[in-house]
């Protein structure tokens, strides 16, 4: 190991640096504010939170958790567990932190993924102390190779007063030269980005700070959490043929080329199935610009169906993590990960002409999307970058199953309980049932379509009864208001959203 | 006049393509789909629009019609009247034809301004038969220089397949070189938007298209509407001296230039009044990079408080119209209107870092905001381009009075009966109690300060009555569903949001 990391840790001037993560835990402050690494599982810092947890259990110790999107290594529970976090952003999806965040317990901001680093770069936000990176090495002259996310990495580590990098030799170094680091600047003062293709490098293969900075190296050797995503299923594959079938129209009739256009994809198992759908399809030399690349894109480019995906992280499951990682060479032409910022770009995005698919917890019959809230109060994980991407892809789409919790939550309600995508955002929505095109459509339009093929048989009848009611109401937009969340408090109350006549049923 | 439009119509091949209005009226056919210059009341297309009103009258006669954004001339008024529309896009502010929409009698697909021109490059609308459009002249080889706003005029006469221009006497043709025309191209294939600064000309004087498609030029003869904004009042000047005091502040902490930054400012009377409260302020040198430029902007140019000014419209008021149509060359190296597709673009709002001001109807506890439907159903006017600025510019600030209707309607309720922005959106609330400062913070954190700085006196102590209900009941965002909509609905059972204990006081 001696050897390796000598290997890795190029920069003769920082040989001295090495430090333990106790060490590093040290130097960390009550009321500091951190900024890790680490995104969908991907590349996080893992030593240095760790130790933080066990020190927290001796002292007083709390500091804001600045990261890309959420932690592995279980980094997110054990500091929700010890109590450790006073604010956290961007996002996060670990089920204590959840729970932590809902009692009230610490503070959660929502934010787009691509906004954190505009926000920080404007000091809006606290300054941060200690930025805490994994990389995968550190070349001759301090650049910083992060390892599989890059995440917020390069905005912390400039930012930052203090930078510690996680050495992890766990890691293949073959990842140097897949990342593309590029610095916008100050706004009012900046160029265009330079990006115009999806496999157009722009920046450079590492983080370049002031190494002064570097406060300390800690050489780790634990391996990303593999992702929880559960594997494809019936009712995922049919959502995936009715997407597909949607795709084809849309080539048939000229709307789109054969190879569509750059896809993105969220988190979570059915964007991951929805992806693994297009395998079996014609669709080929297809272009992937998204933000975590999940095991699905790793199948298409093993099979030949992708040409290019640019990602900010790659999370894969158990068995693909093994196998991807450390032959991530086979990939070298074919790869590349950018900051969550440029990932997440509404100028890229919208120069592109992306296809972006997202999963909701809930739409209502208007269109709007709820991705965060459960049942209005509760956050599940966060908006993540489906914002970015659908409001300003070519085409916004969201993808679910119809109901939930064997059936006594209905994905398509009445009114969504928690905004996060507005009517003028949503292009297509599918589900197992089928799908419902929006674009162009007044709010009366979408209703007939979104209830027809969206909706659940269960439900459908439920949902016509509430729209009669509302349209004698009148209104771009009909609505009975004393009625429009009645699904939910009658979830809450009954343990079904399903009304009393249907319950019989 | 013949003389006069001689000079205008400069190039000699459209000579003979003179028509009356009525001609023109008589090629648009039932089901046809229209694209119509025309932005906040300027630079409509106004005689072929009315002529077609009254052949409406002899026979049935429906058609879609798309816009830049709300027409003058009455020209809304009288086709929802003639019944003439079957659906409108992306944004009308209307009267008549608000009750028309509100009624069920037509449809109307309110969109973000900055979408409409993607979605007709996408073939995703019905395709437009005519585009016709206003100009001030025609230059030698064709060119076609809009009047006093460009909207979606370019995308209209580029797309349609055919043209007809109304060459217009009564604007000044002075305008001619003030405009600046981008096209963006194809999604996937277009460069980045080469402006970098507000006052970058990236494009052409007018409008270029195959002079085949233009079919007919109607001489016309009819000055622009004016606005309808009021002007400034005491409360409104408070709001601007809440809102200037914030961006003192701002630049006081090092966040902005002395300068600021380019500012954008919504539509109407409460946007006009902001902007004119910086006349008296110590600010300087300032840019705009807006939509629409109201009256306020031009005494800003003409105080020399303002450098330079880049819209897409100018809509002025009866005394300021005669004013500055007239003497526009004093503006020439100030100003330059452009397609609403770069005025509202993503990507150049990101770049330049803007400062958005808009007005809502309504905003939430936890800074949620509804911009368009009064009482959660009936619409207003439509998004516009609110969602465009406010998603991505440095600064996104809202600005109301804290009540309406005589103090009956709370602008700040427990749950917005519509969400136009999410509260991720959302960066700085604006009323003339106060403001609120919602960034970097949880939904928990927004709550005291948007009640106590923004919220009526009269609303605070109900305002936090729902609340603490809600707070028992824990989660992200606390809310008691049962009770979000209480508001409204006692509004409109009683005709006013106060409370019943709260009414005699
Ligand atoms: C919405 C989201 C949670 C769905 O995740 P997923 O793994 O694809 O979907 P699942 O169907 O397995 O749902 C996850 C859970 O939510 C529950 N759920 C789904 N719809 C629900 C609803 N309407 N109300 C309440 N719970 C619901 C499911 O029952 C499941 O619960 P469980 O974990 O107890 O089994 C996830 O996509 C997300 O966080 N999205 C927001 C961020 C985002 O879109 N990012 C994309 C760009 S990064
Ligand atoms: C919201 C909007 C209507 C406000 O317009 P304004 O002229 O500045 O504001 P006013 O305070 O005069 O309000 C206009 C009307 O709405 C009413 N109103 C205001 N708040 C209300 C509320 N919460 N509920 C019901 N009605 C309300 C006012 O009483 C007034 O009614 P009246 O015309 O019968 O007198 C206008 O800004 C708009 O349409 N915005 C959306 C589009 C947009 O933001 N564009 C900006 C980029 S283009």
């Amino acid at each position: 190991m001696e050897q390796t990391y000598k290997q890795r840790l190029r920069d003769k001037r920082l040989e001295d640096r090495i430090i333990s993560e106790e060490t590093a835990a040290s130097w960390i402050k009550d009321g500091m504010t951190l900024g890790l690494s680490g995104f969908t599982r991907a590349g996080d810092a893992k030593a240095v939170p760790s130790a933080l947890v066990e020190k927290a259990k001796e002292e007083h110790l709390k500091v804001n958790v600045y990261t890309g999107a959420s932690l592995g290594s279980d980094i997110d529970r054990l500091m929700a567990e010890a109590g450790v976090v006073n604010k956290r952003l961007p996002f996060q999806a670990d089920k204590t932190m959840r729970n932590e965040i809902n009692q009230g317990d610490m503070l959660f901001v929502d934010q787009h993924l691509s906004h954190t680093a505009e926000a920080i770069r404007q000091d809006v936000l606290n300054p941060i102390d200690y930025a805490i990176v994994e990389a995968v090495s550190i070349t001759e002259d301090g650049m910083i190779i992060p390892s599989t996310s890059v995440g917020n990495s390069s905005i912390f580590a400039e930012k930052a007063e203090n930078v510690i990098v996680e050495l992890n030799l766990a890691q293949s170094d073959a990842f140097e030269s897949l990342h593309d680091i590029y610095e916008l600047g100050a706004q009012g003062k900046r160029q265009p980005i330079p990006l115009t293709q999806v496999d157009d490098r722009i920046g450079t293969i590492g983080i370049q700070v002031d190494i002064e900075k570097i406060k300390g190296i800690v050489i780790t050797n634990q391996p990303d959490s593999p992702s929880t995503i559960v594997p494809p299923d019936e009712e995922t594959a049919t959502m995936a043929n009715h997407l597909i079938d949607f795709l084809r129209k849309e080539v048939e009739i000229g709307r789109l080329p054969e190879n569509l256009a750059p896809l993105q994809s969220g988190i979570g198992s059915v964007a991951n199935a929805v992806f693994h759908g297009l395998l079996d399809s014609e669709f080929t030399d297809l272009e992937v610009y998204s933000e975590v690349l999940q095991d699905a894109v790793f199948d298409l480019l093993d099979a030949g169906k992708i040409k290019f995906a640019s990602g900010c992280s790659i999370t894969l499951s158990e068995d693909k993590l093994e196998e991807v990682y450390w032959n991530i060479d086979r990939y070298r032409d074919q790869l590349l990960l950018r900051p969550q910022e440029i990932s997440n770009h509404p100028e890229i995005i919208r120069r592109l002409g992306l296809i972006s698919i997202n999963t909701p917890l809930e739409v209502d019959i208007y269109g709007n999307v709820n991705s965060t809230h459960v049942l209005g109060t509760k956050m599940m994980n966060g908006i993540g970058g489906s914002g970015d991407f659908t409001r300003n892809s070519r085409l916004a789409i969201f993808v679910t199953k119809s109901i939930a919790k064997n059936g006594d939550i209905s994905s398509v309600v009445p009114f969504v309980s928690h905004v996060d995508h507005t009517e003028h955002d949503v292009d297509v929505i599918v589900t197992e049932q089928g799908y419902a095109d929006l674009r162009g459509l007044a709010p009366k339009e979408r209703v007939p379509l979104i209830i027809e093929n969206c909706a659940h048989p269960t439900y459908r009848d439920q949902l016509y009864a509430y729209y009669e009611d509302a349209w004698e109401k009148g209104g771009q937009t009909p609505h009975v208001l004393e009625k429009a969340f009645e699904w939910h408090t009658r979830f809450k109350e009954t343990g079904t959203m399903k009304a009393a006549a249907l319950q019989h049923s």
